[in-house]
């Protein structure tokens, strides 16, 4: 693997030796986010043995990700999603190479997935008996299915608002599930204060920072679906930051290793309702917001790793965008039904983030552009329909049909 | 590709010229289901060539399809779904191996992807300016997001006790969707004379014979998976009867073009509430039943496709056994809790009945056992929270979190 030279915090910049239970920095308690630091001259990934490699799943990418050789990680395949390239977006917009990368096919339908396969190995590197999580939802659904294929107790907090689907996969995966009255924030305390207290190991992809680097190999994987090409932008959408934060990291990784000479444009795209981070890079001050969108994965006032995040968006040259809702629900169909990908209101934010700069005639025509889906639309149905209009059952008769059909 | 000799009638055994539109036997009619007959000693399948092909999807068995060379196909990656070995299962039961093929894992979360990826394309071969099918939701739901990926109009006849998942994927994907007041088995017949009447191609898999030639793939996938090897027991559920004739046929073509030298026993699943296959085995006499059962996808009365799917019983001396609603409904949360997957009512059952034969001591200790799961559970979230107690919110306190917790 990749050799680990410390954990160094987004604050302070003070490096902290390496330690699967080690979550943020000492001196600046939970806002220090850690960075995981790794000597690049010791990483052995090459295009050569990608080639040769018949693994299609994050997997592929062991050399590149803090785990121990030996240590054991759920056998639920994670990763190496489809990339495909959108010929009637590129027709509509007059541009050249636009790409969706579609990470609701994950195992439990949301990229929460790359990171889960990380957080379960690093519990299981900690001797953690039980696993905690706080979630807007798909994190949560992520880590019971990891935890329930590695026989893993989990003990979830979501804010009871969460859409019924990703609760139903708690559930059924057999998951502890806290539904905390409150915002998913209050449920991203409460989490840690119970992962100090208990000894859970803590799958909160804003604090424990081995997460971020599972989420890196989604830009691992956009290169070297490319052929080994980096894209000029990517749209994602951005609610804690994570995604971003991950994105960055991974285009970062292959720079640093020599395998690409330059980063993507990382777009973030917000909602309107709820766009700290829009504001942040704006301003350059971090305010604090309650949110009101229907994009509830990305529903977050108080983005836990807005550190890496805005570092994400400025070293890569990228911005902050935000959409309203009315264009997330258009974005709701209206991706579909261009791409055959369906996708939930966080995802298709990004969806939403590209058109309006397709619009707006920022992008160039020679551009390669990715809009990142990173979560499934079957995990919040009620949404779709609010926009769809359900048709009225019709009688068993070919009349009807024929009158239906005219 | 492989050459197609001819369409031959499963009742009178009349063979007919092969055409992309021809659906039945023109002297038995719309019983008179064609089996496509391959010149096998044209087919150009081998292990060597399989192993230098980087394509993971079902496009990789493509000489295998009856689609012209110069057909063009819907980019959504279809197929190679993993095959999961289930440790805990073979300890709880004293088995060596037993597996799960995830089939959820597909575009539209269902097996229906392998057909509706032929479906298409099989509609742009016959020149037809749009699609058509009933089905039970899955079929639907994924014809409208293939034909939405190819800028196809696709009209949709379901039941209206169709879940909402699937319905929300029809509106989502702006299929043309036709609520049928009635059963799946007339929504099927009306489906047939629109079909006829407005030249809309037919992508009913148990009356179109192409589509149950993209199912039968997951069996030359659990045989690659397995490393060149046919399992002793494949579990199915069935409905229609089509995934287990496609599943049947491609064991049936590894044989004939020598790259197996037996068949799995398949073993059909249905629910008791809707057994017409299990009667139809065991008394060698089909009767026409009301489903009761809420395991939707294969509450199908009248099995359209029952002469191939008995074909396959009988010729891989399997057998059709039946579970209660009782033991789906476990299933529906014992599976995920011990595998990691998540699998909607029907594709349940296959489970609940591998796990009623592994009780009973039928299954040898050495045999190899692949349960197939058909599709995935976000489809039908309401059945799986129907066995699952929604907890109570609690207090955004430690103090709630801690009481909670004990």
């Amino acid at each position: 693997m990749a050799k680990v030279i410390s954990m160094k915090c987004m604050k302070c910049g003070r490096e902290e030796t390496p330690r699967p239970d080690r979550y943020t920095c000492d001196t600046c308690g939970i806002d220090g986010i850690l960075d995981i630091i790794y000597d690049y001259k010791s990483t052995p990934l090459t295009i050569n043995d990608l080639e040769r490699n018949p693994d299609r799943s994050l997997w592929r990418y062991r050399c590149m990700l803090p785990i121990e050789a030996e240590t054991p990680v759920s056998p639920l395949q994670v990763g190496w999603t489809p990339l495909y390239k959108q010929t009637r977006l590129e027709r509509e917009f007059g541009l050249g190479n636009v790409f969706i990368k579609d990470d609701g096919r994950n195992p439990s339908a949301s990229l929460k997935d790359r990171a889960s396969a990380i957080g379960v190995a690093k519990a299981i590197e900690a001797k953690a008996k039980a696993i905690c999580a706080a979630s807007t939802g798909n994190a949560a659904s992520s880590l019971s299915a990891f935890a329930a294929s590695m026989g893993i107790p989990a003990y979830i907090f979501v804010p009871k608002r969460a859409p019924r689907a990703k609760v139903a996969q708690l559930l059924v995966y057999g998951a502890h599930t806290l539904l905390i009255d409150s915002t998913y924030d209050r449920a991203f305390e409460l989490s840690v204060e119970a992962s100090r207290r208990y000894g859970f190991y803590s799958r909160n992809c804003a604090y424990n920072p081995y997460l971020v680097e599972g989420k890196k190999t989604v830009a691992y994987e956009i290169w070297e679906q490319l052929g080994y090409k980096i894209p000029d932008r990517v749209y994602v959408s951005i609610g804690d930051g994570c995604i971003t934060a991950g994105l960055y990291k991974g285009f970062y990784d292959l720079v640093q290793i020599g395998l690409s000479d330059r980063l993507p444009r990382i777009i973030g795209v917000q909602a309107a309702g709820c766009n700290p981070m829009e504001v942040a890079m704006k301003t350059g001050e971090f305010k604090e917001q309650t949110p009101d969108t229907i994009a509830d994965s990305i529903a977050v006032g108080v983005p836990r790793n807005r550190l890496k995040a805005l570092r994400g968006l400025k070293a890569s040259a990228g911005e902050c965008i935000s959409v309203t809702d009315d264009a997330i629900r258009e974005s709701l169909v209206g991706m579909p039904r261009v791409t055959g990908v369906f996708g939930e209101p966080a995802a298709v934010t990004a969806y939403a983030g590209f058109r309006k700069q397709a619009h707006s005639g920022v992008i160039g025509n020679n551009e390669t552009v990715v809009i990142l889906i990173t979560g499934n639309g079957l995990k919040d149905i009620e949404s779709a329909l609010s926009v769809c209009t359900m048709p009225e059952p019709i009688d068993p008769t070919f009349d009807a049909v024929e009158k239906y059909l005219r």
